[in-house]
């Protein structure tokens, strides 16, 4: 089966509407690119859900709404002949590569003027560490879905509060389609797959084995115990990640996974999650106590 | 043709995309009922394109977010039997009745916290006067089309500014329809049709004669002229307004009709706009002049 590449936002919803007509179901992936194996799970999981009749588009956005002018928005790795390869190999149908002139179009009488905002769950974590992130999240998810009309979009667990935060917005704006949210991929020392554990170096990439090492002693605890106050496992999680030079701790918190709202008292089925800086390099992982 | 009556937004997903699956186009308008003539030229506006076979779509909801504490939401006029009956002699095929308790659901763990914004041409005019104002029409303007699915979407020209923020809205997140704004519709003595016309009480129905009078002198004025300063016009209007004991001027502007723009020098083409309070009531008109 020969994969499409597809580059104009018209021609992208004219092939969805199309299938739609047909009635073949749409499984919808949005990545930034720079594909790992924990993409092409969600690629898996798509298929699995639409079936083999049914079409898989993967797009590939580096969204420039979602990251602040201080963020690693020129550094972002970038190989789309590899990425197009792997989407070839996992059978994707159409590769969707919208160009930011279309997306943010910045000519005169053609300002872009319109945002979609979450105010409640976007608010603490990811969302104070990075003030304007989940907006240009929420604004590039909307218009992605309204290009390429999925019946399904598939997120990876990794980034929690943003599966969170899309579901939400899915249900508050009506978007007919649903989301699934499928769990993180891990490399075989515990680190949690992401396109940015490429920018560690050296030794850091030792050092980061400090998050999932923290999920899973903290889970290991609570399990153990029962219930412990988060401020104790807050200390304990910052005196790890302290013990790591290159490690500092941007935040950890432990919330209800449905309402985000952090909980005093930490039982199993708590969600807890966290961010580090390992040197320059932001990592974010996150676990079901 | 039977009419169907939807309240449910389930019910209201899955037949527009059975319509869509069908090939069938869908042509939509969204009200806040109180019908009259102006409301059914926008069902025969998109009976038009959608063509007979089409189905066409109108919703009555009055949609407490577009609403400000201080407004007349609880006074808003409402007639669903008088509507019903309009809506079946159009040969309306749906009428959808969202409810409430389904557009922003307020229970606990069901808290409503997305909202869509339009952040440059919706702060002039109305915005500024109502400042949550379009907020709330984005918002829920942007759930209907998730549940109608339309092809094309038909508003009134009266509301100028609100077609031209939708618009704005529907191209910056790609919804994948067209939008229509199609000319007011007038009493046989000038006064734009509204539902809100209703409130007028004794003389008052005369003195709103005032808006229409304004924007057809001004346009006489200006095409008699060619250019005249803003500041010129907006006097003179100032003055016929001032001249109704129960008017009070809001706002009269000038400006660009795409980009919303105020203009100084006022000349053929230019897009005026102005409200003002008759009695308790507020009214809106428009014009190209």
């Amino acid at each position: 089966m020969l994969m499409r590449k597809v580059t104009k936002v018209g021609a992208m919803q004219r092939l969805a509407r199309q299938w739609r007509q047909d009635g073949l179901r749409i499984g919808f992936v949005p990545t930034m690119g720079f594909l790992h194996d924990g993409h092409l799970s969600l690629v898996r999981r798509a298929r699995q859900i639409v079936g083999p009749k049914g079409m898989v588009v993967l797009s590939i956005y580096v969204n420039p709404m979602q990251f602040a002018p201080t963020e690693d928005l020129a550094a972002y790795p970038r190989d789309l002949a590899r990425d197009t390869e792997l989407c070839r190999k996992e059978a994707v149908d159409v590769l969707f590569l919208p160009m930011n002139e279309e997306m943010y179009p910045a000519d005169h009488g053609r300002e872009f003027s319109t945002a979609v905002v979450e105010e409640k769950i976007s608010r603490c974590m990811e969302g104070a560490s990075r003030p304007t992130h989940f907006r240009g999240v929420t604004t590039v998810v909307a218009k992605l879905f309204n290009m390429v009309l999925p019946d399904v979009a598939v997120f990876g667990a990794k980034d929690f509060q943003q599966g969170a935060v899309i579901q939400r917005m899915v249900r508050d704006l009506n978007f007919p389609l649903k989301v699934v949210v499928a769990p993180t991929l891990r490399e075989s020392d515990g680190l949690a797959m992401s396109s940015r554990n490429k920018y560690l170096q050296g030794d850091e990439r030792r050092q980061a084995l400090v998050l999932s090492r923290c999920l899973r002693q903290t889970r290991e605890r609570v399990r153990k115990e029962g219930v412990v106050a988060a401020a104790r496992l807050r200390d304990a999680v910052a005196a790890m990640v302290s013990a790591e030079p290159a490690a500092r701790l941007d935040y950890v918190e432990f919330f209800d996974p449905e309402t985000l709202v952090a909980v005093e008292a930490v039982e199993p089925g708590t969600q807890m999650a966290m961010a580090t800086f390992v040197g320059r390099t932001r990592l974010i992982d996150n676990i079901k106590l």
